[in-house]
């Protein structure tokens, strides 16, 4: 009964079975696989950019590090969410990949970016002249951290006010496919329509077993990119094995069918939850991940059985009174059945 | 009919087998899946070290380069044969992890480092007090760059400079099976035993798909390579498939068997190099990698009908006299089929 | 009339004299020149630590940043105020020079870090586990960016709670002459006294042409010092002009009597403000440097009539309503006449 | 009695009154000095080049690294001489500014780049594609680290090779006026005319106290090296004192005459050192500086009686046979007497 996270589940079979498929005879290693060509393709369709630069490696920090590092200076400031992965836990990779650069915060409600927030960021960050660090690209997740969504307006106003002072934008899309999924756009309305420049394509949390699609829009600095990965140690010699996943992850837009399936799954848990005496679900689920506020009893009679997902803060006790509220973290992927959902929701229940 | 690299192989079925057995159901991420403790425990076993620290990262320039970062302080220089992975092939990696360190050159036969060359590196990088970068540690490559062999006196009386000068000792075990295989020795005697500090044991090019283990012998510094680790972006959210990999390996002493089959492989191409009119082999094969002068006709005969390997320089042309020799790098894997090396010997023979 | 900056000043004629007299014959270079053992047998009197290490450099963002990366690991993160010449004004260079660590950011009234806002920060730098970055030093600024001061009870309690987390302080003292000649304290008691364990020493906006001194109590790790200043380019062949002028400036108390003397001018400007009508003066100025409120009228009168001072934001306008308050910095050194300053109040009242 | 190096000497008067001139009033700190234009047309007539960017730093090492670091990305690598400054005296400063960047030592006798090596060094470099390190700025030393000095034919003949490979080239002219008063060539003629794209001009060793220009005569990355600068801590606050080093030191060629005079000193040393028994003197010195083998005894009598310079190894003891020579360097500034000269020959002769 796991819901810690969307990276504690199981490859999707048809990603193995690519994988499988792969391991026969001899392919050229670092990228050079005939695997490749056909995943470029794939991305470029996906995304309706025929001129993209598509680069294939196995870790979402990996993806967000080497995307960023592109395109900052090491006297530049990224602005982030404060609520934000590369801020909160990739311990400082997107600093060390950028030669030093900062992470400005941003604020926002729902783990969002406020514009008024970023545009304060921006402008107090170009105020010092040479004393001062410079502006860097603006990132944002979507789906966020705590599990909601921009809307396509929203990035997109994000995007114009980066666009403003000539800064390039970043999309975090470890959960690509949820945030796809629940908002029933495309991939190219989420991305570059909307205005983003990069975009870090996840799909280990979604059925695959290590692998995240890069993707410029603007290929000018592919090079520098290739050059960056595998300084970064990132570049695999038997590349085939990711270019498989990938392939398997794309074809017949799998990861968009297990991205509405996490959702899905997610949508009962909460459905659930509410159920749950007591229980406080401050803000809405979107995609796949809910945050919610539940009486200590309930968590202790669910991790007694047996149950995992995150409380906060992480060492917060079972010991003490019933009543009390934790908050906690609960993450459905696509495989979870409907079966485990409801028995959480019934230890829960009591 | 590919001889370029044995990192152009499949992976061994086993080890496939260990992949689809690990993907059913949750595990805990970063490391703490079920299987990690399990592989643990055989690699410490295997080296004979019960104390070991050992990690797990998927591209063997990671293994170098975080291995090599937690002893070297950013004003250091490392220690490393002009022919070496770390120099030549890994785009800075161990520079870039170690935030600016040097590599300092040292020459010798046969891609081994000379122990006199060894010695005069280090003390001329001792004279220049604060002036000068200080040093770092030593990392040897077995087998070498060049398929050739460090006996275990020779990595003995490199240690034993290196201690000498309170430095650290690194072995880059890429080919780390097809050395021991090739020696008869154990993985102890290769190592510790040997006076080596600290591993990076390969199994990417030998029946896995990417998965390298990182060994301290002394684990004081485990903590501060986790977080090298993570902020190099190496540490695997479902890293239950590389333990999957690596437990498969070790288990049974795969990885031994696939070394020396690949060994043999590659003997029996060494064997039908030479009846090759012209061939000259200057560095004895002592692994399962051969660098040879053949004819150039012999090339242009064996890479019209397929044939995969490298010439050097790298645009070496197929034109031109059929006699003049053209160096040229062959590897086999532990995969290689007898029928495939006759094939290409009968093709290079004409 | 020239009150935008304490740097803007020239140097005391005991530190021009000391060079004079410094310049005759030869000295060995690097800090070995016969006068360094007298500056810091007089650094260590004056801070009351006989053991403590003492080194030169010539600006104040060098001292800064070379003594926080000796305590900053990579993968930490400095906890520095928001308004802070770290943070502000030193374009990453401790960033950079820590190889790619990060400033966490801590709130406070006045520039000062605020106990319970550096407790939080600290807390939730630390809940992350390998994920996130790590605890590094806490650094506070006396005088502060706006010229306050923070008590020696409050110092203590910064340091109190730093200790608590096993974190090393630094006290960045680019003003640190203006803050002990307010505060009425010694050296000591401002600094090892209140638990602080490295000192940004001041001399370039008291007096001098360009020197500061980094003094580390505990002298464990003075020869990483020494690289990391090397390394950095900060030291000084003809090191005897660095030393001549601390020499100068601290023989009879020197810094301490320029500090008293700087602070007393702004003292006599921010009386002389308070009769400008409209003037509004938020934070108490403690030291030697004003922020106020002034009408637009008042700046455009001192401006056209040229007076040098900085408006908050620095492309405010001259032009508009009359009434309108402008903020402003004002920043007076030991070297400010009488008669300047009360030009410059005549000039703001019209 | 002090050989040792030229940076053991002291200012000139003329740069000192320089200083003492500049001690008045205000001036606006950070390059914002009213000197400093006129520095900047200085700079720009003495090297024939309206456009240059014209930058000053204080040490000859942040020179070097910082103009370095402007044209080297950090997969890169530096070419440089294994005898030369940034190889061997800067602790891996142009490595650290470079963000882990490396340099590639190429071999010439004399000190000087043998262009067959530097084309090697480049063409080895470039094989490797997205694996190896990519290539950098080649830099020389004139003059060299060991006395001698580059032609103009081989200055052109060297950076003929860098523009060959797209490569752009610095001169480090830590004794940049020793070389050319010795080639009697002008500035423009040893820089640019000869394919020189950025020159670290040094004022430290003849003459200055601190203080050296970077030129860049293409000036289209100037404000990024604003940046660096900066961010290296090496931005002066009162940077006026900088300006009127550099000012007098341009003034009426005084760094050409000063330049002239320490060569004529060594030469009258040389000379001198000649008529020592056993005395041998490999390299021809040609500017300021020699390196002589000369027997024990000598240099006995010599340093008993107080004479300072450099023995190799530094640590060669002078308890021994007589006659066994010992490699030393001696090295004249313009303010050496020729007294003093005499008096170190009297000693050495015995």
């Amino acid at each position: 009964m796991n819901f810690a996270s969307d990276n504690a589940g199981p490859m999707h079979p048809s990603v193995l079975d690519a994988i499988t498929k792969a391991n026969t005879g001899y392919e050229m290693p670092y990228g050079n696989d005939t695997i490749m060509p056909r995943v470029r393709d794939l991305v470029r369709k996906t995304f309706e950019a025929p001129e993209a630069a598509v680069y294939l490696v196995a870790t979402g920090t990996a993806a967000n590090a080497l995307a960023l590092a592109t395109y900052t200076n090491s006297w530049d400031t990224m602005f982030a969410h404060r609520v934000s992965h590369v801020e909160e836990d990739e311990c400082g990779a997107p600093d060390f990949y950028a030669n030093g650069a900062r992470i400005t915060l941003v604020d926002g409600a729902g783990a969002k970016m406020d514009p008024d927030s970023l545009r304060h960021a921006i402008t107090h960050t170009g105020d010092k002249g040479v004393h001062g660090v410079q502006r860097g690209p603006v990132t944002i997740t979507q789906a966020t951290e705590v599990g909601t969504l921009y809307s396509l307006e929203e990035i997109a106003q994000i995007t114009a006010i980066a666009r403003e002072y000539g800064l390039k934008t970043h999309l975090d899309g470890a959960r690509f496919a949820n945030a796809c999924a629940a908002l029933g756009c495309t991939a190219a309305e989420m991305t570059w329509n909307a205005g983003i420049d990069m975009v870090s394509f996840g799909g280990t949390k979604n059925g695959c077993a290590g692998v995240e699609a890069v993707i410029f829009f603007d290929p000018e600095k592919a090079w520098e990119f290739e050059l960056r990965r595998k300084r970064g140690a990132h570049l695999f010699s038997k590349h085939r094995y990711l270019s498989a996943q990938m392939e398997a992850y794309l074809q017949g837009d799998l990861w968009l069918e297990l991205g509405a399936k996490a959702n899905a799954n997610c949508a009962r848990l909460v459905k659930g939850l509410e159920t749950v005496e007591g229980a406080d679900i401050p803000d809405r689920p979107e995609a796949n991940m809910v945050f919610a506020h539940l009486p200590r009893a309930a968590h202790r009679r669910a991790m007694e059985a047996g149950a995992l997902y995150y409380l906060f803060p992480f060492d917060a006790s079972l010991e003490g009174p019933d009543d009390e509220l934790i908050r906690c973290r609960m993450v459905c992927d696509w495989n979870k059945s409907h079966a485990e959902i409801d028995a959480l929701i019934a230890l829960l229940r009591g």
